[in-house]
């Protein structure tokens, strides 16, 4: 019998004096100095399989060596991480080679290894490696938001039946905490609302844009050539990482998988920096925010796109790559987490704070922690959702145009209450509305009808105001 | 045998297959409905004793009682309070009178109670009866901060080694979840750097006084008079609250009890709205912050005191009651927490956080998660502390004063950086500086000697910066 946690953790179940008794004869540090070069366990070890070691897996790889001394002292046990599955196994890399494998079946298959940590990214192959893993009786910690907000309720029920862990903190927010919380402080409360900036590419880049007035273009072409954003920034510029992550943290909050299809999304790729510069000069800065909000004890509405906000909000004041959760709760209250939501040392922060966690319940012999939701949370339209607008139109600088625009809102149920106004060359003019609130579908039927309006050129912009 | 959990728990260290049984034949909402009014166990039932029923202890009974129906689904099993222990027992409640008593020992001796709740503050009576709790194989959840802070060490170990859980969320920041983040999601980082606003009385006084340009003893009479702050309001206006709290946070970041005799403490009694204007003035905010520094990877200084931050500093902005902690990790970056700090809705908030965790761990048979650390943190006193410094002094306004007073202050190796001046009423003068960084012990000697130069009337008051 090899004698790695897997099977403490085995003897534990059947006699629950014998953790106090490895206690006294393996001090953690000891164990973790006799072992820090072997690959095959020898001693009583917390053997990693490492999927991925792109930015995240060797940031999670350099963590654990460099406070290697204080996480094995948490823990209880050595942590090694025995085998690296990577796409290109003859890339030069630093470490030994034999430390890596480009089968990564063979590690999820591998009988001695006790946790896996997928840093993969995607569903192709994560979903099924980790899906295997866990049928393998293996912990898994993942940092994998499009996995968990497509197949979460599956895979934590999977876990949660073999009682074993399946962390995902990493998955949403980078290393700022924001998953175990909601699952385990705020879960007394109910969650009345939620609005994250929850993707450091496109803070980034709307940052940049209102620091030095820029297009989106340019801000874009120069985050990509400083590794900020990728080539194909659909992902990230379309809102497709942001709905991932309000799907997880909805899922967690309302305790049903939120479907993605329900969640309206909008990318960043329509903001403009005169967009930028009317919304400044009205007290607001525009953010993509990933909004959720409970519309009933049993109903939620999800959505993704750039909102303006006060500038005194807290989620205003959050700059760059930084992300942040804003979250009010019936009896907690207004919350904020801020911090550094994307990169290879924060992400790796998180992926090692599960990682504890799951040494520290095999240590234990602890049942796992596994907190499953299930699928199917109702979900409420878009179209009914009662919010301010802001909109810029452009139309034919000619008398009556501004009372004929107004009167054709009021028609339609929306009052218009702030109003910026500018001469454009050509005859033209700009014109910009804050409304008050009004419903989606009575806004939408609005602006059809303006745009169809003589004098109005078109309906250059509109976005959702917050407060 | 009585049928409550800690039964059914034991069974399931017997029988790991029991669990799945429970939860076919007992939903936990029908348990919760055919045990509403019971006080007696007569289903599966998490039987929970609790200790005080003032401001917090009436807001967790609040929360049980609305959110229970989400509550016990995420326990999984009903959740009822089956005694409160109270001061007075003549006083009129609205709840049944048989359901407190002023006999509190006989709650945490009472073997039908799974989870005692103390929220009665202080070390006696809540130390002994926590600790008899333990001894009674009792879970425990605790908001008393003064107690973790002065015996946290010890209780956690008993708890530890009884295989309980004992939880204290609610010690630190009230509803905002700060001590679990650092002992899970944080715990793979080296800790370099603390900062919190970790109580609400004071941040109020301070915000007021900002705001309207009062004065320390107006702002804490109408904030007494709001029942923000206490008659005696020595522990939140001296900073003991905020010593507990920050000892608390450093203990379980640097994993050693910090000693509450090693953290300098200073209170906001002598900030005055002068100092307020001139920090203003300088571009700062006065706040009265816990700060705990990795001086050495085995040695911290913790040091409460009002400090001088720059308005751009995210915990410049945080006002009023609220809380906030900012954190520097060496993986995870900067990370800000803020919300609010106290209050019976908040504290109730991580209460029953704590309170689920506890359950869900009975439920599944787990060993508790309680996770010890020991006494005898190294500390480093604050003589050693490098540091920018903000002071006032009340001179005679004679030709030379300044010149000379720069010179005294550069003798002591303290080099000054910014200075405002204004002319005073007969014949004096105020003079303000920030200082560049100099050791503490140097200021001081520094202060000391420019407080007997003849020209020198008094130090007015002298405050540390951080940026």
């Amino acid at each position: 019998m090899r004698n790695h946690i897997g099977n403490v953790r085995y003897r534990t179940e059947n006699n629950k004096h014998f953790l106090a008794d490895v206690e006294k004869t393996a001090p953690p540090h000891q164990a973790a100095k006799a072992c820090q070069t072997c690959t095959v366990s020898s001693s009583r070890v917390l053997r990693i399989g490492l999927l991925g070691f792109g930015t995240v897996g060797s940031g999670v790889y350099r963590m654990l060596a460099d406070n290697r001394e204080s996480i094995e002292k948490k823990v209880g046990f050595a942590v090694e991480v025995v085998k690296i599955g990577v796409r290109d196994g003859s890339k030069p890399r630093e470490l030994p080679s034999d430390l890596f494998t480009t089968d990564l079946g063979s590690i999820v298959d591998d009988p001695t290894i006790d946790v896996i940590i997928e840093v993969i990214g995607g569903t192709d192959p994560a979903g099924a490696l980790v899906e295997r893993a866990i049928q393998n009786q293996k912990n898994v910690v993942t940092a994998n938001k499009e996995l968990m907000a497509k197949e979460g309720s599956r895979l934590v029920h999977m876990a949660k039946a073999r009682r074993l862990d399946l962390h995902y903190e990493a998955a949403v927010g980078g290393g700022i905490p924001l998953v175990q919380p909601l699952k385990h402080q705020l879960a007394g409360n109910a969650v009345l609302k939620m609005m994250g900036i929850l993707n450091g590419t496109t803070n980034y880049i709307l940052t940049e844009m209102q620091d030095k007035g820029a297009d989106f273009g340019d801000v874009l072409a120069s985050a990509q050539a400083l590794g900020y954003a990728e080539a194909d920034p659909t992902n990230d510029v379309d809102g497709f990482d942001t709905m991932y992550k309000i799907s997880i943290l909805a899922s967690i909050a309302f305790g049903k998988q939120v479907p993605l299809e329900s969640i309206h999304r909008e990318g960043i790729r329509a903001v403009t920096r005169t967009d930028m510069h009317y919304s400044d000069l009205l007290g607001y800065r525009i953010k993509l925010l990933g909004i959720v909000d409970a519309v009933a004890p049993d109903r939620i509405r999800a959505r993704v796109h750039p909102t303006l906000l006060p500038k005194a909000h807290p989620l205003a004041n959050v700059h760059g790559v930084y992300n942040a959760l804003w979250l009010n709760g019936d009896f907690v209250g207004d919350l904020m987490f801020s911090g550094r939501g994307a990169g290879s040392d924060p992400t790796a922060s998180a992926v090692i704070g599960d990682l504890i966690d799951v040494g520290r319940n095999l240590a234990a012999g602890g049942p796992g922690s596994a907190l499953p939701y299930d699928i199917g949370a109702k979900t409420e339209s878009i179209d009914t959702l009662q919010t301010r607008n802001y909109l810029r139109l452009i139309v034919q600088d000619r008398p009556r145009v501004l009372g004929t625009i107004a009167l054709e809102f009021g028609e339609h149920g929306v009052s218009l209450a702030e109003m910026e106004m500018k001469t454009l060359p050509e005859g033209r003019g700009e014109m910009v509305f804050l409304t008050h609130p009004a419903t989606e579908s009575d806004f939408r039927a609005a602006l059809t009808a303006v745009e169809n309006m003589p004098n109005v050129e078109r309906v250059a912009n509109s976005f959702r105001v917050e407060s």
